[in-house]
């Protein structure tokens, strides 16, 4: 225990020493890295003026010319990243670092009229055993692939703390589906896709009874469980076919990460995990923190699977039953061989397969190397059998038989990216930086080092978590950026108050060798992302009006409630009152809605617009209401009438010149001879 | 009526051409104004090459180089903008147009905790007649003012969707306060705020009730009725006292902006209205729709408030009482020569008094002049007592009488303001342009032009609303930088779906005469923001941790229910549980709680770090709690234990390299005899 608790205070100060390093106000311009000449050293006349006048340094010259673009120019790269704890997704324009948009996904968002009249059927979708959950802590996006390459058709993300998984349409970049795993409360290891995207990877995180059960802490190593689930996944339907989805039980290990094997390794599934010591925590009591108590042991395990077995032994019935939801136990994923275990360097965060599929690179946070498996071994060790078992009968591979390589990269290690020169990245949290070192096998001839050694590294600030590429993730990645996603900003940026944003840093990577540039800070005010994957502009199609008019985003199809304009209506019967609306610039028809107190409210509206960005807006004030509506857009929704007064509903998207008088009056007489409210 | 629709047509027509004339995709970068020589002309070596490649023109290039911020350098201003319908306020650096943060207002915001077990008590007091309203249309942010100067100490906004008015505190950047306005559902000019801040703006928009009460829209002359609210401040407490704030009621034109006199003017209060006309609209009935009908007249009314009898009328007690507000009626505000009208021309957004005091400068959307006010001719009208009065006995001063300049600027203007260069800027909605006009009086001396003329026009992409200045609002705006609040982005970026993202315009207006110069192009895809003010960052003193140990925002004061480390405890009373936790790198102590089904919790929790940016997060999954815990910062909050099991609570924000590990488990045991939970 003593070894532990030293080595916990070691890691306390390294740190809180690589935080405190970080300067607290700069009073002069921090050159970037390789500056030194003279300001406005390769400039003349208004721009080596202006250029001096700013101190900035030749590389901040270069830098700036790398990033900006002028007016009507569009990125190269959009970026779609985690909005964190937002329960959003945002969405960057690279080499810019503009945020072009914030995607309303699990949390309520008034400006697109998320939870506030549409799309609140798929809001309730991820309830929690009826409780309205309407935050996330979304962490992996992962863009819909074909062959292993983005597609720009969908993007998914999970949410962590509730384990939800959301499917959103990169046509209209709206949410269209979000589902609760079954077996989890909360999940951590996702989303990952298989090649085709046949199956969207959720894996899971912090053991505890599956089926959100009860069993007391101390029925931890009998009672608590890991699981990874495969979500199938419906391309023409662009939704998840629950029904075709299943889940795996594991054992009480922390799983963490997970990624999807490729070309060669396709067909296989490899999840790292930590806290393999089973510590269950209670510092309250005496015993070690879950910080020291997960990080006793030197290693801990990634969980490989053989996903084509599974999804047999799943169609063959070979299931139980958790909250109705058809679960592989561990000793079917024993038995049948989908599941083995092999050691790796400890509390690892990231395991990432090479573009080629042949190697599997995994970064443990304690651990000043990365540790790089050969595909190849693993089978051949499969195939000879050749594995001892964990404390649950998982077989386990010895590390020295499936290990290909191990690179000292600094402290820290938690994600490694991928380029188109054979590089590798590795993002190190208590560096504060990121290496760049080389792959070998067939990459070695993409670059002029030895394989399977460190380049050079970049100073990021501060304490990266996650990193990405440019189509990192595909078998074909681009190189020319990369984004170190920092956790810390400190000194940064303007300081906004106690609560700071995080620092997205873009770092030009177009060179071999030590080049590495850093370009642009991105503060993101708005969540602290956690993932993102970055995919070439003109991969995406979305459309710029939906493709018809009366168009409901949610079906993909033409509303059957849309009106012509000219035949707007309002109908009564009974106390159901149904109300048929156009908008376009700049008027609502009708501009009268003249109902009474008590009656239940119908209200179909659509923007006849055809023009690119002739967006309406409609709220109706006092009742939470409002909407957004594209050109082409078709909205149902409904309400109950029972607050009376009157209410001036109007456009919220500021169209015209007119669109002040873009406005009616929803007139409701109450029910009763007072009409006075009850305030 | 036929020239009304014929008027109605041409405007239609305007505002097509205005948005189909943009250019739908640019197949090469769009040269900024005065642009023209090779691209990289200035340049030589690398940067020349990059400006080579990438086309970039010498605009271009010395726009990229007095925009972009090395690393750790920090803005020279900072902008709070409205966030529109997405009911917060958006944090924007100067020059380097960088989200740096969105604060939680009106909205739920988890990242903040904002609803989500922090700030439930300020976002109830917007509720609407009990309703949870949880979003807002926020338009007019208002800083905080000493002498007429930005003070740095609070920022206002309100909500023109359900008439509220919100209170954010600059030390910690967090919502303080919010209060529902008792006399009206709805507003629009707010919030501005007097010399000192004695008292924050709130005027109305679409004429209703007041009261929130029903009335037939066939009495609209009789019962409907227009208002502006004067919400006392109290600096000390930070908070609105609304047992000294008052409302005055007006006629049902559509009162629109206000803004506050100052130096020679203080104690003067201005307000546009359009609608003059009183149309109702019905365009379902053959009526001409609001937009024709509330155009139908050539001028609409500037209402004139004298605050200082309106105050003496309010504390003499000559009010009524509206939902237990105490509200100064028409009748009353003309006897005590508390309220007058001019004439201004056809459906003004703006109007803005001058730096020095003296001048009203108004623009009438449907109208190509910005009309000018004397002051002095205000006043000297109104101590002739020379005036007509219109149908509700509102004195009318004759627009010749009070008149001082009117210079033709393009059409559709709407909003303008001032620099320290003599200069006004007016936004044309319908050219899609920037105005530059001089100004008279003092102003004259300090432009080389004669005085009330236009100078130039900037083109804007497109379809601008507001404009701001930097310090534009104050007795000596700064000059050089300008912001268009551009509402169209059409080609602008990279197409993100049918719904497009705003574009704020960031032009250098730093010289005289005709240059203005085109910097920065920054996509807002998360709101439609309304208006903002600029504020030289050297203002503001945010803190960077809480000043104490268990410091609750909320109070500005440090929590009783603070425990110290080691204390830590969870404490039982019958089903009352109540526990004591603290937060540190990297963990929570308590790390286990472990309470029954049924139980009420109380949980309090202190982040006890001192170090800049060490916020924790904590999050309850399948409860809907986050927090976000700066350091130093105490939360409170409570939940019913009505879904037994076991969840993870844990930190939700990066904070160590074992942040995952800092998690701890809550552990319900079901009430009775099965386990199993009722999915």
């Amino acid at each position: 225990m003593k070894k532990n608790i030293l080595i916990l205070v070691v890691l306390t100060l390294l740190i809180v020493a690589s935080c405190s390093l970080a300067p607290q106000q700069p009073s002069a311009p921090a050159p970037a890295s390789g500056g030194g000449e003279a300001a406005g050293g390769s400039l003349s006349g208004d721009a080596a003026a202006i250029a001096q006048e700013r101190s900035l340094s030749p590389d901040d010259i270069t830098a700036a010319l790398k990033t900006y673009l002028p007016t009507g120019v569009h990125d190269d790269y959009v970026i779609f990243a985690s909005g964190g704890h937002s329960g959003q997704m945002l969405v960057i324009g690279v080499p810019s670092m503009r945020l072009l948009k914030l995607i309303a996904v699990f949390t309520p968002e008034p400006w697109q009229g998320w939870g506030y009249g549409a799309g609140n059927e798929v809001l309730d979708q991820g309830n929690v055993n009826g409780r309205e959950v309407r935050w996330a802590d979304t962490h992996h996006p992962a863009l819909s692939e074909t062959e292993v390459d983005y597609d720009g058709q969908f993007v998914f993300i999970n949410d962590k703390a509730n384990a939800r998984v959301a499917v959103v349409d990169l046509r209209d970049f709206e949410t269209k589906q979000i589902v609760k795993n079954p077996v989890a409360i909360m999940d951590h290891g996702g989303t990952m896709v298989t090649p085709n995207t046949e199956y969207i990877i959720e894996g899971g995180q912090y053991a505890a009874p599956l089926g959100w059960e009860y069993a007391p802490l101390s029925d931890y190593n009998d009672s608590y469980r890991g699981h990874v689930t495969f979500w199938k996944f419906d391309r023409d339907k662009g939704r998840i076919d629950q029904d075709n989805s299943f889940s795996i039980e594991l054992p009480p290990y922390w799983q963490d990460l997970c990624d999807s094997g490729k070309l060669v390794s396709e067909g296989w599934i490899f999840c790292n995990s930590f806290n393999a010591e089973r510590a269950t925590g209670g510092v309250e009591k005496g015993e070690p923190p879950f910080e020291a108590g997960a990080s006793q042991g030197d290693t801990d395990y990634m969980h490989i699977f053989d996903l084509n077995k599974a999804v047999a032994t799943f169609k063959a019935g070979k299931t139980m039953d958790i909250n109705d939801f058809p679960v592989i136990s561990l000793q079917t994923a024993i038995d049948e061989g989908i599941l083995y275990l092999t050691p790796e360097p400890k509390s690892p965060h990231g395991v990432d397969v090479t573009p080629d599929g042949n190697f599997l690179v995994v970064s443990g946070k304690l651990d000043p190397h990365v540790t790089v498996y050969s595909f190849d071994k693993i089978m051949s060790t499969i195939k000879a059998g050749q594995w001892d078992t964990d404390d649950y009968g998982v077989p386990v591979l010895a590390l020295d038989d499936v290990k290909e390589a191990s690179v000292e990269v600094g402290l820290g290690p938690l994600h490694s990216q991928f380029d188109n020169q054979g590089y590798a990245y590795t993002s190190l949290f208590l560096d504060s930086a990121v290496a760049r070192w080389t792959l070998g096998g067939d990459f070695a001839d993409k670059h002029p080092e030895e394989p399977w050694q460190l380049v050079s590294k970049i100073s990021v600030h501060y304490n990266i978590g996650h990193l990405l590429t440019a189509e990192g993730d595909t078998v074909s990645p681009d190189g020319k950026y990369m984004v170190a996603m920092n956790k810390w900003a400190i000194d940064r940026f303007a300081n906004v108050g106690p609560l700071l944003p995080q620092n997205f840093q873009l770092i030009d990577i177009d060179n071999t060798g030590e080049n590495m540039q850093l370009l642009y800070d991105m503060p993101i005010g708005i969540g602290e992302p956690h993932y993102a994957q970055m995919i070439k502009y003109d991969k995406l199609s979305p459309w710029e009006v939906y493709p018809e008019i009366g168009w409901d985003p949610q079906e993909q199809a033409v509303s059957p409630n849309v009106v012509q304009q000219g035949e707007e209506k309002v109908v009564r019967n009974g106390n159901e009152v149904e109300v048929f609306m156009t908008a376009v610039r700049s008027h609502f028809s009708p501009e009268h809605v003249e109902i009474k107190e008590g009656d239940h409210v119908t209200w179909h509206i659509t923007n006849v617009e055809r023009a690119y960005d002739a967006t309406h807006g409609f709220s109706i004030p006092a009742y939470n209401i409002n909407l957004s509506l594209e050109p082409g857009e078709h909205i149902t929704f409904e309400f109950d009438a029972d607050q009376p007064g009157v209410f001036s509903y109007y456009c919220t998207e500021f169209c015209s010149a007119l669109h002040l008088e873009m406005t009616g009056y929803l007139v409701i007489e109450p029910d009763g001879s007072s009409a006075m409210l009850d305030q």
